[in-house]
């Protein structure tokens, strides 16, 4: 584990962005990326969609969700991929062939297909609060988990249903790459930003590696890379 | 996580000899190895003896113990730089600098150490009908911890009694690399041998990750190749 | 360049297999080799085959051919695919769509297929005593060359004519991959043996980079390992 | 090789120090870049220099130089190691154990030190309109050669002499890393920019491999990234 400080979100979504693009330019050949939705990179690829868009040189790039919510009606994509399409994917022009989509019906196939394709090379993750990645939150997958689905209890349809314009269609269950399909990924990057997240980020870092924080087992990783701004790290 | 089952102990042995110097050609430059004693790889070495011996074209290879028993008097080197010596480097006429030797006095320096001179490329491990590896015991070390020193209570002395002619030479420590350190290579290779160790591979390969079995951690590595014998294999 | 002399043929092919056993279990994920015809392998290819047939731990790896001289008629497939059914494929029961096959057709997509397909991990290439290797013999392709077609003067018709039994399927071209693609594997193993190689293995390590010894420039690939019996290394 | 076209020399430093930042990210140990000096990567390094400067998460990454003209007096370290100073070790605030200077005294143990050190994980090369990289001008080295030393004649003489302000200073020789050394790197990159450069890059990506364009063989180099603006590109 490497853990690099900075000053603040700014510099938090260059190197972010930064460590993403070494990614793309490592390899002539396909290279495959996991990356999360929510906020913390919104900056990020604010900065990437203008490195990326129209940039022929990056078309070796794929791009795979991590996890997903699907609407109950399957009337359209789920939050997750809604999301990286409007941060990212559609400003940066992203061809679709080149957005690997895990979803509700396929995640079964989806450590297969990933491993098919070469393997990840690196997995952009953030981390809650309460120690969660991508869905792997506290009391749902267990660390010996591939991609699965998780049922939701009414307590965690009660914590994804503000996803939703429509309550009704919020899902009885969500998908997401397990500890072990994200252990698989090449290179772990780690970022959180704001005194919001200090207190986990002490606890991730210094703390036991536990099921009652799930990332805690990321650290594990040979090759994983954290990226705080000062006030996540005020604890360290 | 890769399983290779082979048919007995001489294709384990066989199979692990392939792997090892497969991973001493993969670089030109230098290569760097932890490996095990005990009773597991005596199969191995034998026939690693016959590869290496007067082979100049190995001399990029490094190797390291990934734990040590100390003679309690300091009088000589420890149990098991003393069984490698016996099993493997002596008749393989490996020269003493490319000999790294984690003992009681250096452990503190041992992961700062094998990161300056490039990181593990691969790590041979057996595995104990307790879950234990290297000297991650049940109740000894943590997920967390790096290259450690444990204290030996009275039922750990017991255990390690044996390893000495000279009872009063039984240490109150023994120090070994722990989980995290072992993780940091990028290549773990795990092999067993016998109906002895059949409930155990069941419960590593099947089972959850628990402190109670420490080696289930392993698992979680990007790159763990499992070989296993027939016997070894019976109850997957 | 790395070179490593051996004692004689049989070790040499001892050597060789262990490389490429080496680079198949280098990754879990698909490991791409090309593998050569001729007689310097056929020792390797025995014991290849023993190491292989069967493992379906083994089942991740693919093969190349990287030329072939195509029958006249078409009526069957080209010489050396034919040589490598014959010496490796069938005997060690390597499935059909783990063989990938350049012919007089489809050559002009090789570089592209290989590519996608993640690229070479390691070829291995013979040497002739006129420093040619593959297709590439002197005056045929030029060092900027990808795969590529030759189209045979009558001298090299009679030179290739031995290899049908019924002359009139001499073909007009052959096909090869050329400098480049051979450049852009990640490990090149070339071997030799033997009295006859003698000269021109010195010509190779110590002489110039030429187009009248086309091999010569593999020696500036970043990662060659050359393997010699003594008398192919009698002049070094 | 894959050939990166982008607008201006502007965007061709931003992506010339994207590349390299992503090399330094690549890996938690030791990174070993060998950079070039010149008019070319003035811009870059201006931007490389802000990323740079005080981050301590890049105290992995080590520079090397691959050529030098030393002073005849030897009174003062060579016209290179100057000029990198300059444009970048002194304003990024590089420390000077991670500064490993080719010399007038020391280029017969470049390679090995390189290779002791764990190989160049990249190099950043120039090329002069005389198809010149490094110190590999044509009628100087050969392809064969790692690092030499080359005597310089008097039209030689003539050519480096600008880069003294004393010219009784002009040396007799200078040093400079080889066609196999540079080969032996993991990534080459070569940039050039404006109209001054487009005669030899329309050379250099469709000509033949030449000695009398040293550069044109870097082309058979597995990972080769070639970034080049509008103007040095207006031939292809």
């Amino acid at each position: 584990m490497k853990v690099i400080v900075v000053k603040d979100y700014d510099e938090l979504s260059k190197v972010a962005a930064q460590m993403l693009i070494g990614e793309m330019f490592q390899r002539h050949e396909r290279v495959n990326l996991a990356i999360t939705a929510g906020t913390t990179p919104i900056g990020m690829y604010e900065k990437l969609v203008d490195e990326v868009k129209g940039k022929s040189y990056f078309d070796n790039v794929h791009y795979y969700n991590f996890d997903e919510i699907p609407y109950k009606s399957g009337c359209r994509e789920g939050v997750t991929i809604g999301d990286l399409r409007e941060l990212y994917f559609t400003p940066a022009e992203i061809s679709e062939e080149r957005i690997h989509i895990l979803d509700g019906e396929n995640y079964e196939e989806q450590d297969k297909r990933v491993a098919e394709a070469g393997g990840l090379d690196a997995i952009l993750l953030g981390i809650g609060a309460d120690g969660h990645y991508c869905g792997n939150l506290p009391g749902t997958t267990k660390f010996t988990d591939f991609t699965t689905k998780v049922v939701c209890d009414e307590a965690m349809k009660e914590r994804i249903a503000p996803h939703f314009e429509n309550r009704a269609e919020t899902p009885d269950f969500y998908v997401t790459m397990g500890p072990r399909s994200v252990m698989n990924a090449r290179h772990l990057i780690l970022f959180a930003s704001g005194k919001k997240k200090a207190k986990i980020m002490k606890a991730f870092v210094e703390g036991a590696i536990t099921d009652e924080i799930p990332a805690s087992i990321l650290k594990l990783h040979p090759h994983l890379t954290v990226i705080l701004d000062e006030e996540a790290a005020q604890f360290l």
